[in-house]
C-alpha cells in the first residue's frame, strides 16, 4: 500500500479569501502535515474511474446548453467525495459486485455535489454581503443557475437511480437511504450544530458517508447488521475526515481524535471476514 | 354536478402588493369573473380529503420542533393543486384502487409546495430588495427556514413514495416521472420561458399537473397508451388553470383560449370508458 496523504473533501469551499499561499484554483483538496494516512490508492482510483465513468455516460452536455452544461459543470468541479468510493467499496465487502453499487455510488456523488454547489452560493451570498460587488466574477455561472442546478441535480440523482435497472427492492431501499441522509433528517442533524448553513452543509456531508456505505451494502445483498455495521463505519469515517478538514483545531488534538474515530471505526468491521475488509478498511490508514 | 368557480393554484405568491382591494391574506385562491367552470366538487373534495389526511399522518409536528414545524407548515400552508388530485382521479380512470394512488398523489403535493415555497422566498428577495427591510414580517419563518424547507421537502416527498409498499415496479416508474418533472427536464421547460425563476416555477408547476396524471395512470396500472394520453390531458389542465390565473390578459381572450385547451384535453380521453371519465373531465367542466 502506498503511504498518500488524505484527499479530503472540501466542505467549505472559499473561493474569495484567496492569500498568496493559495494555489489559483481555490478548490483543490486540503491535506493537513501532521497527520499521513496511507491509503490503497489503486483501490479508490479504480473506484473513482468506474463512478466516473459513470457519471459522464449519465449527464452528457446536451441542448439546451444552458441547462446542462452548468449541470455538468457542477457535478465535476467538487473534489473528489470518499462518500460515493465507500458505496462501491461497502457493497464489496459484504460479497456483492462493483457494478450493482455504481449507481447509487454516482446518486451519492450527486447529492454531494449539490450540497457543495449551495455552499458555494451560501458562502457568496454571505461574503458579497460583506464585501460587495465584484464576487460574481469568481463563479463560472450566476448565483441564479448555481441555485437552480443545485436543486435540479437531486431529482436527477433519483431519476437515475429509479432506472437503474437493478433490483427494485434494493433500489427502493437505497432512495430511502439517499433521500433521509439529504432530506428532513440531514436538516436535524443539521439543528444539532446550529442551523447555519454552511455546517448544516457539512454535517449532511458527513451523513453522506454513512449513507453511502449502507447503499453499497443494500445493493450488495447484506444482511441488516452488515448494513447498519458498514454505515457506523462510514459515518467514523465522515468524522475524520471533518476533523482534518478542521483548520481551527490543533493538530495534537486532530491526532488524537483521529485516533480514536479510527479505532471505532474499525470495531465495525471486526464481523467481516479479515481479507475482504483489507481493501475498506486502507481508507483509515489500515 | 354542482357550478363552481375553479379554485387555481396560486404560482406567483404576491404577498406585499396587497392593496385595499385584497383580502388580509394574499394567498386566497383567485377567481375569474367571467370564466366559471363547473366542477364536480364533491368528487375532487373527496380526493383532497384523502390527501391531506395521508400527509398528516406522514407529516406530524414531532421533535425536533424547529424542523417539523416549518416542513408541516409549508406542506399545508399553499393552496390546493389539482396536479396531486389528478394523479387520484387517474388512477382511477384506468380501473385502479385509490389507495394504490393516494402516496404519489401526497409526493406530487409535496413537489408543488416546494416550489410554492420557493416563489415565495424568490419573491421576497426580488421585492425586499426593492422596497427595503421589513417584508420578512409577513412570513412565519425566516428565509433561511424557507429555504432549507423547501429543499427538504424534496427528498422527503421521495422518501414517502419510496416507503410506500406499493409495487415496486411501479413506484420506480413514478420515482422517475416526478424526478422529471422537478429536475432537470423542468429546467429545460423554464428555459423555453426565459430564465427567470418565478416562470420556471409556474411553468414547472404546469409540467406536474402532466406528471400528476401521468403518476395516478401508472399505480392505477394504466398502459403506455393511458399513461401518455392522461399525461397530455393533465398538461392541459394544468395550461387552462395558468390562462385563468394569468392576470396580464384579456378575458375574452381568455375564454378562447380555454375553450381550444379544453377541446383538446378531452380528445385525450375519448379512448376511455364514457363512464369512466366522467369524474376526470369535471376538472374542465364537462
Amino acid at each position: 500500500m502506498a503511504g498518500v496523504n488524505l484527499h479530503l473533501p472540501l466542505y467549505k469551499p472559499n473561493p474569495t479569501r484567496s492569500s498568496s499561499s493559495h494555489t489559483p484554483s481555490a478548490y483543490t483538496t486540503r491535506t493537513t502535515d501532521l497527520i499521513t494516512i496511507p491509503q490503497n490508492l489503486a483501490y479508490w482510483e479504480s473506484i473513482h474511474t468506474d463512478i466516473d465513468s459513470h457519471l459522464k455516460k449519465s449527464i452528457q452536455i446536451r441542448e439546451p446548453i444552458s441547462v446542462f452544461e452548468p449541470m455538468h459543470h457542477f457535478t465535476f468541479t467538487p473534489p473528489k467525495t470518499t462518500a460515493s468510493a465507500l458505496c462501491v467499496a461497502a457493497c464489496e465487502v459484504v460479497g456483492g459486485n462493483r457494478e450493482d453499487a455504481v449507481v447509487a455510488a454516482s446518486a451519492i456523488h450527486l447529492m454531494y455535489a449539490s450540497i457543495y454547489t449551495h455552499n458555494l452560493l451560501l458562502e457568496t451570498v454571505r461574503v458579497g454581503s460583506e464585501s460587495g460587488p465584484g464576487i460574481e466574477n469568481l463563479h463560472k455561472f450566476g448565483s441564479n443557475i448555481e441555485l437552480l442546478t443545485s436543486d435540479g441535480i437531486v431529482p436527477f440523482a433519483f431519476e437515475l437511480l429509479a432506472g437503474s435497472g437493478n433490483d427494485s427492492g434494493r433500489t427502493l431501499q437505497v432512495v430511502i437511504e439517499i433521500a433521509k441522509a439529504v432530506g428532513a433528517q440531514g436538516m436535524v442533524a443539521g439543528e444539532d450544530d446550529g442551523v447555519e448553513a454552511e455546517k448544516l452543509g457539512g454535517e449532511v456531508a458527513r451523513q453522506l458517508h454513512g449513507c453511502g456505505a449502507a447503499c453499497g451494502a443494500i445493493m450488495g445483498g447484506g444482511t441488516l447488521e452488515e448494513i447498519e455495521r458498514l454505515k457506523r463505519y462510514g459515518v467514523y469515517v465522515g468524522k475524520i475526515e471533518g476533523v482534518l478538514s478542521d483548520e481551527g483545531k490543533d493538530e495534537g488534538v486532530k491526532v488524537e481524535l483521529v485516533e480514536r474515530l479510527r479505532g471505532l471505526a474499525l470495531k465495525e468491521l471486526e464481523c467481516f471476514d479479515g481479507k475482504k475488509i483489507q481493501q475498506i478498511s486502507s481508507i483509515v490508514g489500515v
